[in-house]
């Protein structure tokens, strides 16, 4: 069965019009006679692709001075290890969150650079159904940062507010909400996303870091894993992931030409409305996560039932719906719901979910 | 001006057959009703797709039972780092034979994890226009790996035999020279590549380890950067970089297509010899390797004169030839024929630099 809707939680859906400009660009960008993956990426055609992508990074996300944009490799999991090999290195201790797997591994990476790392708060024993609120956070005024990972994908939650810390910097992992909405770039120290959800295809890495946080990392930090020496080298210490970086020019256009992210938050809103709606309205289908920490990108839900779950993943599948199994750790379902999901992909999925209920009701 | 050829040290221009499978398919792959860049790493089709890749590095590179294929992220200069983390965890030491800048890069990376590293050889003194003799080389019967840049890139010259190590494995960074002509995997301990000279587009590194290498790494050593996770996690502790690995499955289709390594080397010898040849015959070029270690794949020569060269490369541009300049080390002018490079690119080169002689001689 050919796939009609993709509800992967990455790599996922990429926009049409994303994959379009893509397949009639592949041979020959622009009349250059080349593909973008045969460019030198110190040419400047691709000096033009990756200037253009940073500056519509900072557009789309509002990126204040003083910050850098670089553009990594190694995805979030890269990261959970940058992060602490290159703000620790004044002999600090740090604070991190526990909200779901993502959050938890990046916790365990911390611990093996050898510096004290406390846990702030954890929903844990609640198998993450919600997030921690401001007064269940324990936190250490002298933290060289907190970490939080914004959207859990998944348990299928999300930070809804953004942590008051004073002074100590909030790193975010936003691997699964990047781009889904409009975010307050301010009020972080570093903001970190794996591409292959909301980006582009995956071996990008966006991290969005405030430049007094820019400094000499721990001994034994490899070059490449070095903030300082990527940020003076604009990402190109050696060769960058060229062919993402082009896919996200391309959908930092498409959400700039469909309204920017206050009209995407708008979509996501209604896309996840729809079917959040639905299943509070259902007898059949109960929710994992608590109202009010929902996600806007993954929705996560069961049947109560191992046997009806697995029909209904197979189901979905034959219906043209792909990658509806959660995962092992919650079990049921899980539709991940991405910008390039369209309207009617969810309004699909529904109506699929409704006649299944009737079935086996 | 519309480049006709493209001489890019890398990344580099790719097989057109290569191109326009991966258009064809970009939307659709194989009527799956998804982009390959949309796939769920965990699903079935891109499971096909790493498996036959790997599948088919194994066959063209004739690599034995006892090594690793791992596909991983941040190219040549990561291996840098990962190489003395997971080979140096007994408290031992490493011999690097010193022939460029890759290979100089890679013995100041392994400075970093502070274990005694020596220079076993090195022709720095002659600007690397040779790779020194066997006898020229000081082994440590004790070193824990001897690490060399099997062909550098920027001088143009490339280690025509495998020096005798005794029971010391050999760690060979290939990235320019891979997929090249056949190798023996089995004088190796570790090969590993960056993928975009010979195997893929930018963001793909292929290592090749032989198990018995595969141990604990030093302390402190990322996850991502842990040999033994990745081999243990099949490459997917996280995302992978699916498109660079679906290309390199059609290059390596399209390398068993024309003939395999064999015939590879056939046509890069013949495809160098016609520009060496040309170049041994001028009185205006000079080259800039010694002739018995020239590389096939990155041909440096000069005028001998600045103004020359600069004329060189920028009239070579207006005749739709890119990326001819030569490394600011070197100077002069360099030629990157890679696999995808077609005879007639040299050709059509040779007939340049027989008319700018001419004009300017």
């Amino acid at each position: 069965m050919k796939t009609k809707y993709n509800f992967s939680a990455g790599p996922s859906v990429l926009p049409k019009p994303v994959l379009e400009k893509a397949r009639d660009s592949l041979i020959d960008y622009e009349g250059s006679g080349m593909s973008v993956m045969e460019m030198s990426h110190r040419s400047a055609e691709f000096d033009g692709i990756f200037r253009r992508t940073e500056s519509l990074f900072r557009k789309v996300l509002g990126i204040p001075d003083g910050y850098k944009v670089l553009l990594l490799q190694g995805g979030a999991t890269m990261q959970f290890a940058m992060v602490p090999m290159n703000l620790l290195a004044r002999g600090g201790k740090a604070d991190y969150v526990l909200t779901g797997n993502f959050s938890n591994n990046a916790y365990k990476e911390a611990l093996l650079f050898g510096k004290p790392i406390s846990v702030a708060g954890s929903t844990k024993d609640e198998n993450f159904r919600r997030i921690p609120a401001q007064g269940e956070l324990t936190l250490d005024p002298d933290a060289d940062y907190l970490h939080l990972c914004s959207n859990n994908t998944i348990f299928g939650t999300k930070w809804q507010y953004i942590p008051e810390t004073g002074r100590v910097p909030i790193v975010a992992d936003m691997s699964s909400c990047i781009l889904s909405e409009p975010v307050d770039v301010s009020r972080y120290g570093i903001i970190y996303a794996g591409a292959q959800k909301n980006i582009a295809p995956a071996g990008l890495t966006l991290v969005i870091i405030r430049e007094d946080l820019i400094g000499d990392p721990l001994p034994g930090t490899p070059t490449m894993l070095n903030y300082k020496v990527m940020a003076e080298n604009d990402s190109m210490k050696n060769t960058p992931p060229c062919w993402p970086i082009y896919i996200s020019m391309l959908v930092l256009e498409w959400i700039v030409e469909t309204g920017g992210l206050e009209a995407m938050r708008e979509r996501n809103r209604s896309k996840a409305g729809l079917l959040y709606d639905f299943l509070d309205a259902s007898d059949f289908y109960q929710t994992n996560a608590d109202a009010e920490d929902r996600s806007l990108m993954n929705v996560t839900f069961s049947t109560g039932d191992e046997e009806k779950d697995k029909a209904f993943v197979a189901e979905a599948k034959e219906a043209g719906m792909s990658n509806l199994k959660g995962h092992r750790s919650v079990g049921g379902m899980r539709a991940s719901i991405y910008n390039a999901m369209p309207r009617e992909g969810v309004s699909y999925l529904i109506d699929f979910m409704r006649d299944f209920a009737q079935r086996k009701g």
